[in-house]
């Protein structure tokens, strides 16, 4: 049979003064603050919010319930995460099952990177391809699968 | 000189029921089972199979020799291989060097994921991040580079 | 307001005999050797410069001021870097902080890998999902994160 056949497009975003992205992207029912910059092949689902000046680069994925803040630096195919499989497999709709992921200000998240539901306080650097599993209350930068504070204990 | 440029499309895939595809995306040659779904900027290669009401999310790259089962859940991301390059390097289209790749029923591999020419039995959970280097017969929630059994010997 | 929306292309491209790419792609201000394949989805970005037959698969990255040689293999995925956050934060265009990669000939980069600021000598294997964080100088596999030497000591 033939599939349902859509489309990418930016749909339903309400914009600052001086946002830009650049197409293909999916970007739709979130909210971007002044200045921000959106990468092609980007996704960025309904709900999320982008502060200020933020960029979001090339290959992101950005996923409902994120909370960004100013001044932040998402790189190229680092990923948020609001189904953590916390019940063994995928929530699959079950939103009661998603978690939240909010980050302060002038947070930079590294190429490849991926990041659970979780709360990064501001001012911290998260490595390239580190997979950040916990909450991050202490400004550093963090490394590795499971990220750790680098030079902090192990 | 000018490069010779082709297009991504949706071609001579084989689909069930009630299966949606989000444009662009590169899907061909492929079996897709009913309730399919297909992300944005993903690429699902000739000869893959998908079972029924399995998602594949955006940025996933699905390859040629993978079978997957029913009820999967294939995160943003998240990508298969078939050259491991056990040759110590790209089997460069010799497939006599490629693996095959056997995904169960109920499996969710998770964001930024990466699968190398592997068995994984049903009712498995691979963690964002993770990088699967060996069969999995047991299921279970692996994490890690490479994957290990959550909570299992180390 | 409504964003300034721009679009990827194929722009400014130095091309050898017999390059092929796949779009949409974002390929601008670069150089390609003869017989260079790009894959769909992938961004190259000015002043990179890739050797003769050498392939990128969907979904990599390439940035400014990365030089690969002859007949590498860059897998799909595959992420190069050019600011280290070395700052402690994002150069935000401050080219004095970025770094150049330089790869060799014969290099195969895996799925998902991570390639910051190094220099990578011939006939190198990355493993799937590897963080490449300092040169390298000898040939042979290098898996995980921190990439190290397989079978090397730790």
């Amino acid at each position: 049979m033939a599939p349902d056949l859509k489309s990418v497009g930016i749909r339903d975003v309400t914009c600052g003064e001086g946002v830009t992205i650049v197409e293909p992207a999916n970007v739709y029912g979130c909210t971007l603050g002044n200045g921000c910059f959106v990468g092609p092949f980007v996704e960025i689902q309904a709900g999320a919010v982008i502060g200020d000046r933020t960029r979001v680069q090339s290959h992101a994925f950005i996923c409902e319930l994120v909370t960004i803040g100013a001044d932040c630096f998402v790189s190229h195919g680092a990923m948020f995460i609001n189904d953590s499989f916390s019940a063994g497999g995928p929530a699959r709709g079950d939103r009661t099952k998603w978690g939240h992921t909010r980050i302060g200000d002038r947070v930079s998240i590294g190429t490849n990177a991926t990041i659970m539901p979780v709360s990064i306080c501001d001012d911290v650097v998260i490595g390239a391809g580190a997979v950040v599993t916990k909450d991050i209350s202490e400004p550093g930068f963090y490394v590795g699968n499971p990220a750790r504070l680098m030079g902090g204990e192990k």
